[in-house]
């Protein structure tokens, strides 16, 4: 069992999964709980067993397959209904069924919220968490509490409101939760009322949410005003505009206030995590999330660049490898000699001067006529090849293509393009169909080359982007497409312009189709 | 000019553009600042003269083309260079020549980068920061001073640091904006610096960056200490994890501290406002973002449900209608009677309370398609019309289109379009040429149209934007394209939304052609 003076305490599974559009089945629940076991939280509230039956499934599977090294899991109920007895109320046998070393209940702390939510007196109220923490603890249960709407109830009743931190303390409950459930307190008002619980006899956690955007700031503020227990969510997940980030939460005092709360190298292992996470929830990663968003560390300004290259400790605010992420280098049109040799060396090459700057200029030239290669590497990449190696490896010469898309009469539309192009000495035609034009080239393209490279049928499409950049001075506006693709090894990003969408989305196309060869290790012609 | 006492700044246009994959037009930038203006923000800094051409134009297309009713423009730039008169300096030059009544001039407040990234001393760069702003305070402007990486640099030398702040302010600086330009600061030891630099003659402002999650909480905890000047950017756009979300820092000190930053109903025109900037930036909306994220107002659990209904307030930390949200919000901000009652009597038309209803039926069902009426006035407008009137009013009717595109094996691209239409009971077949397949299609449409309609020869396509939107459960992602038209009266936008990128263009073209015809007054069939 981790150290107990701190309490790193995850709800993802619980009160991150009331996210919009967040479902998981027990097996992704699971899943989650074994990232979060490896990042080295001390608590994992599983849900509500009893309440819902996927979560009674999840305790009842965890018990033979979660092998947890650091963590308890947690199940999270609410105190007994009102006007009987703990020991007879289904909901709370659930918990103890639940075999969880720890349960954590739920009580009213709002005096309104006890007469218009919960339709009971004050008082009884008050015995409901003296008999359910009284009850859990008899029978060798861990009990926390989680004092709901706690702020907005210490503002309505003070009095009330602490009575409830001190009735269940007394009845045996290990830890308060403050929680404040509707998330809109402020730092500074909310670190004066965990001050005031924090000298009752209770240990003292809180629970914050984000629609203040300062939940990490309320859980920072309360740990200062002496509450030594956090709650908080994988990558901010939950309700309206989530929960306490538990990952920005630990790195902060980890990194920033020197607690102790994961191991090192777990920490350094937080980006993978966060990531792995996001796959089992299948909720697309927020790429600015701190610490371990795909942009927390990449710079833009050339301006920037040649300062990093100097020490790169000037534009960090922490070692990137410290959470198991990444300083990146975006190309951009500010770019400068010193983010390309960065950037090259990124991707493993070395630039003599000489080709750094002539890299610079061609991306600068490419970039006046409307080229991105911040977002799309792949074409960077294969542009600093030309400029190491002379001109571009050619796997295929295209001599035309053309697409057609049509809407007949019955109203029905379809699309088909064909492609004529040379390959290891022969000339292939193919014609795709599609749901749309480059669809349909994409497919062409494919099938007139997969006989000769079969790796070409794991080539993917996945993404596309369009975007019209205005003209300068008399110019015509120009499109520019970037395509995501995906093969065995990863994604990537080509990038194309034109005055011509298709021609624009046909340049893109054509530079996946290199990349996927050149790095599947094919030799060109 | 909006009060003085405090000042709120936006840095969308030039340090949220650094954002990754951020691209901004001048035209995306001049709808931006109007936007940001609607809210009634005090500055909006609209980037670097001199130093970005893009920059230069925004500011020499704003004297004729912006109309702010409350902001003024600021432009951005840095204090001269080492061992030259500010007035020698091009780069200064640019900065006045830029006719912005605002200079916010970045200076250099962290004596390790002075001398490793500025290859300069101490000394100079206070002499770079004298000269530079009585310069510009001679030649007429109002001046700001960004102190980068003030917090770092107070750190290391604090005396220092705060010899920039006084020597700025004593040259004739108005503000001295403390930049936490890295972004690690945590809100108590940012508070505690802030108030010593307070402690000085100048005018403090503070500038956070988001990566430990707390830049709001840091900018709120500057306003305490002592800041009157807020800077922060547009849904929290930026570098790494964005800059302080100017929208979320505005809400939080007007509703929750009650200052009196930007007029009420501006305000409640918040939301509105944050989702039509994510349509100019075609950066996807943050449904988590506090107070204006599609998520905010939210609720998933069901225990809530009966007690809402009792008393919203139990379960909201404000009411969302003071920020243009709303609690049940599933599509978009628009599907709410009042507001499309409200846009519809903006377009002179007066809905009764069925009509709206009815509105609101159809504007859901489409936005859940798709669509979107935000950005697509004209759209909207023939929708609103069909509800009133039954039918859409048909100046032509299409039997069917086809469009080519083709490279040829000389290289050349070219693409045609083929429309076959019925119009004033005559059938027409017209072909057209452009430079893409969408710019062929619109030529062929008004050429089939132009001999019954001579004024579609005024009409022009200027912008076009194309968005590819997820799939939900099972269906595929679809294109939805906007389209901004011009012709004697002034611009429009319409939308068009399908799986394949031809049609969703073509479905906004018909749409432009119907809108044009309709306001030239011209009679459908």
């Amino acid at each position: 069992m981790a150290d107990d003076r701190f309490h790193v305490y995850d709800t993802t599974l619980r009160d991150g999964a009331q996210q919009e559009g967040l479902n998981l089945s027990v097996a992704d629940k699971l899943a989650v709980a074994r990232h979060l076991d490896g990042l080295g939280v001390g608590f994992i509230e599983g849900g509500w067993p009893g309440a819902n039956p996927k979560d009674t499934e999840f305790f009842r599977r965890a018990k033979t397959e979660l092998d947890l090294k650091h963590a308890q899991l947690a199940a999270f109920g609410a105190t007994r209904r009102a006007g009987m007895k703990a020991a007879d109320d289904p909901l709370v046998a659930a918990l103890r069924d639940s075999e969880a070393p720890v349960v954590t209940l739920v009580a009213k702390s709002h005096d309104r919220h006890v007469e218009l939510a919960l339709r009971t007196t004050l008082e009884e109220n008050l015995a409901m968490i003296r008999d359910t923490v009284s009850h859990l603890r008899a029978e060798g249960r861990r009990v926390f509490l989680d004092a709901e709407h706690f702020f907005d109830g210490y503002k309505s009743n003070p009095a009330y409101a602490l009575e409830v931190v001190r009735t269940a303390a007394e009845a045996g409950a290990d830890v308060i939760a403050l929680c404040d459930t509707n998330g809109g307190m402020l730092p500074d008002e909310l670190a004066e009322i965990v001050a005031v619980a924090a000298e009752t006899e209770a240990r003292i956690g809180i629970h914050c949410h984000d629609d203040t955007g300062c939940a990490v700031a309320n859980t920072l503020a309360a740990v200062q005003a002496g509450a030594t227990h956090v709650q908080g969510c994988a990558n901010g997940y939950g309700e309206r505009s989530g929960n306490a980030n538990l990952f920005t939460v630990i790195a902060n005092l980890q990194l920033k206030r020197g607690f102790d709360l994961v191991p090192r190298e777990a920490l350094a292992d937080m980006t993978r995590i966060a990531h792995a996470i996001t796959e089992i929830t299948n909720v697309t990663p927020n790429s600015h999330q701190p610490y371990v968003g795909l942009s927390a560390f990449t710079h833009k300004a050339g301006l920037h660049a040649s300062a990093i290259k100097i020490d790169p400790s000037l534009y960090q605010h922490i070692d990137p490898a410290e959470v198991g992420n990444d300083m990146r280098m975006l190309v951009s049109d500010m770019a400068g000699r010193a983010s390309v040799e960065l950037k090259g060396r990124e991707m493993g090459y070395e630039l003599t001067s000489d080709q750094s700057r002539e890299l610079v200029e061609r991306v600068k030239e490419l970039e006046a006529k409307g080229y991105t290669f911040e977002a799309a590497d792949a074409s960077f990449e294969l542009l600093l090849r030309d400029t190491i190696g002379g001109e571009r490896r050619r796997y295929f010469t295209v001599e035309s293509w053309r697409t057609i898309v049509e809407r007949r009469p019955t109203g029905e539309v379809v699309s088909e393009a064909t492609v004529k192009l040379y390959a290891k000495g022969e000339r292939i035609i193919a014609t795709g169909e599609g749901n749309g034009p480059v669809n349909a080239l994409d497919r062409a393209v494919r099938l007139a080359l997969e006989r000769l490279y079969p790796e070409l049928a794991g080539l993917e499409l996945v993404d596309f982007k369009v975007r019209i950049l205005e003209g300068t001075h008399g110019t015509d506006a120009v499109t520019r497409v970037l395509i995501t693709s995906s093969d065995a090894s990863g994604e990537f990003a080509t990038v194309g312009v034109a005055e011509n969408i298709i021609e624009a989305s046909w340049q893109a196309l054509e530079e996946a189709v290199t990349y996927a060869l050149l790095r599947a290790g094919r030799e060109a012609e």
